[in-house]
């Protein structure tokens, strides 16, 4: 990844503007990373609306945790049949398969090994290719079911690199095919109700929104396949799993529905617990991809700044090797309003706005958050348009983090089945995950900015917010 | 404070240099404003001793809200006589003067009017300067005081540019004064209990730390005399009001006594409430200090990185223009534990260090912030030094934000009688306060990174850790 982006720098400004840029106030300093130009006859894949399908026809490649969880979740969304199942290791495959054999479903087709995915991607009566790798195979699976005609539905982060971001946005307009970032936190209850209620101005204009993954995987190290996590962030600096902070609050922003990242600076920490790691699991004999010494790259935390064309600002921060206790932020800030998920939910509101909604309460202290029975009844007032009652009970039913995966497959199956734009797409996808390389980018250059590379490559204006599609042709 | 600020701004490299740095990922490039060489004989402050005074001898300049309320606090310090009070308005002086004659406290002297502190520094019967006028009387005062060998104290920010901010570091070293601002946030009970727990490594090493100021002051603007609080945000961007959030995690990361701030960037929002607030006044016909058009300077928030010598990193935050609950922040993450104040009181840690302070509880979730009680255990293990029973009690009873204003006047007071060197000098003022100027400088760049100057000029590493002095002759 890094030696193809530090490759790729273009410059914004001559010699000359640059030491006039460092001497005087207005000039911008900014790193602009290479925006290929889109190929000819080539268009953007916004509100990209494809056949309906019956039945959608999935394989499952990458059967870990996440990858058999799916498939348990899968035999619970409607519109579905279970198709194929792959993975590495031939064990993971025999039991997502025995599962399904238990509960009665058909016999799906099995492949294993390092290239087993190809042959599934081959296969003709197969829609939709669901992909719970290791991070590194996340994008060769996608760009390679994408060749084949299939769409695609990618755990988190789907790309770790620009050269990913572009290689998928190019494939996905060019095949025309859906490429859609499993990002399940955008589904989370909290996130979802507050989101109504930034979309229906209840917090004024959103000016500015936090989000983060603070999360001690240091319990957790042995659980990836050869180590791979850790061992990515021993070769990768930077916010390297932005995506379940960045992508709830981008909706939030209308980001290329209106508005779009613009320029970025990441600073982190010198490496202490990351080093310590590492050393632990050389000396236990852990295998690493390749031995190679050296220092381990990431830092113990990394926190990102952004803003936006439109003038607001947002913080990412990365935190998985501190014992800090669990949180993925989510915070939205806006001129008459605001929201917040952790460490404790909260909701303030200027008096106009819980008037307008109706709530009979008078606020007391302007600086203190809003009980809890009033926070619970301004939720009440703004349901998200994507839930009912039934499809509420059935996601916590189902479960997986506390019903928000459901919620996020139950959608991506319920626009495939109608023909209706997904709720995230491929922009989406890039726009979030670049915010790994553009951060070791900045910080490479003792935290110089950074642009935002604009992956609609001119379309980010085109949609007028973000926008849920139905079965009846509206867009709420 | 703009124009000179920008006027000084010098440069790390080269034309050439910068080219490269642009187009290679190893070059940084920071802007560096000018460090004034120190004057030939001068001499830093750093551990400053000066001789014992019996009874520290007082005059108060600024008796608004700030102002008339130390006065209170400070009949009820030891070793204390108010001799002089000084306000713009006779009005406000009368009524220190009476609450001081209620309490059977001698007549002190008074001064009026914009020039009135100069007649009141010129006295020789004043040991101390208590400074709580509006930010732009802050440095004049305590600079013509300290010309007449007094020492100051001055409330936050004591300086709002880095023109500011060098004349306080080369005027104090130069008259050999103490020179402190009253950054009270060092002396809340939490910020004393946790920074105890930091100094004797409870949490690990310090990595990275979060303050913050969101403080709505929607309600507050008038309260301002001549409205010069949102006149100052309306003329000046960035972080104008950091020391609350940075005072308390910079002595906790021991900046300028073995760690120093090195880099910075900021970005902010665009004005909303800001620009609205500002259209409301001049409707109402607000007087501001002159009648001109054009935009709101500062942004609704601002968010400030910075990363210290020794790779650590720092998140600062300003909001006073949105309705988000009061938040102090207050963060410290180190590699074996976490404490955190707002939005709710949070510690965290590895077992070993729990077993170590031999507090007997076994972590069943890593991922949670540890119970109440056991938490309450931790603090009373860690008892910051500056506390006794008898201290603490008083501090509550006399109160100001809970008691810590109180700390703050008893621990100068204390350190001036024995003539110990303060808690906090006048490099922290300069570290603290330049945040505002330094950030607006980065996001008139574009969000470049800014370097931190050293204040010290060269003595950061002098100290070995942030120590208080005491009576006993220790350093602890």
């Amino acid at each position: 990844m890094r030696q193809s982006t530090i490759g790729r720098i273009a410059c914004l400004a001559s010699a000359a503007a640059l030491l006039a840029a460092c001497c005087g106030p207005r000039e911008v300093r900014v790193i602009r990373t290479e925006v290929p130009a889109r190929p000819a006859g080539q268009e953007d894949v916004i509100g990209l609306r494809t056949d309906p399908i019956d039945t959608v026809r999935v394989g499952f490649v990458g059967l870990g945790a996440r990858g058999s969880f799916a498939v348990y979740r899968y035999t619970n969304v409607p519109w579905t049949r279970l198709v194929a199942l792959c993975d590495v290791l031939p064990e993971k495959v025999e039991r997502s398969k025995a599962y399904l054999l238990e509960e009665g479903f058909p016999e799906p087709a099995t492949y294993t090994g390092l290239e087993g995915y190809k042959a599934m991607c081959e296969r003709d009566d197969i829609d939709l290719v669901y992909i719970c790798t290791d991070w590194a195979h996340h994008t060769p699976v996608a760009l390679y079911a994408m060749e084949h005609g299939k769409h695609v539905a990618i755990e988190v982060p789907a790309a770790t690199s620009l050269d990913e971001c572009w290689a998928l946005v190019n494939t996905a307009e060019r095949t025309r095919r859906h490429c859609m970032m499993l990002e399940n936190c955008c589904y989370d209850f909290f996130e979802l109700a507050s989101l109504q209620m930034a979309r229906e101005g209840v917090l004024g204009e959103i000016l500015h929104a936090e989000g983060s993954y603070l999360h001690n995987l240091s319990d957790y190290w042995n659980d990836y396949w050869e180590n791979w996590r850790l061992d990515f962030n021993y070769r990768h600096r930077g916010d390297v799993y932005p995506t379940h902070g960045l992508g709830p609050i981008a909706q939030a922003l209308d980001i290329h529905r209106g508005d779009r990242f613009k320029t970025l600076v990441a600073v982190d920490t010198k490496s202490v617990n990351g080093q310590a790691s590492f050393e632990q699991k050389k000396a236990e004999g852990t295998y690493f991809q390749d031995e190679e010494a050296g220092a381990f790259r990431n830092g113990d935390l990394t926190c990102t700044l952004i803003r936006t064309e439109n003038g607001k600002s947002v913080l990412v921060e990365h935190d998985v090797l501190t014992p800090r206790p669990y949180n993925r932020m989510y915070q939205l800030v806006g001129t008459l309003g605001y929201a917040a998920k952790y460490p404790v939910e909260q909701y303030s509101l200027r008096q106009q706005q819980l008037d307008a909604a109706g709530i009979a309460y008078t606020i007391e202290n302007q600086h203190a958050a809003l009980p809890d029975q009033v926070a619970a009844q301004l939720q009440a007032k703004y349901p998200n348009p994507i839930l009912s009652a039934e499809l509420e009970d059935k996601a916590k039913e189902v479960g997986g983090h506390g019903g928000m995966d459901y919620l996020m497959d139950y959608r991506l199956i319920y626009c495939l089945h109608y023909g209706l734009p997904l709720d995230m797409d491929v922009y989406d996808l890039a726009e979030w995950c670049c915010l790994g390389p553009l951060g070791a980018l900045s910080m490479d250059n003792g935290c110089a900015p950074v642009e935002v590379p604009d992956f609609t490559r001119g379309g980010w204006q085109k949609t007028d917010g973000f926008k849920y599609a139905f079965a009846d042709g509206t867009m709420r």
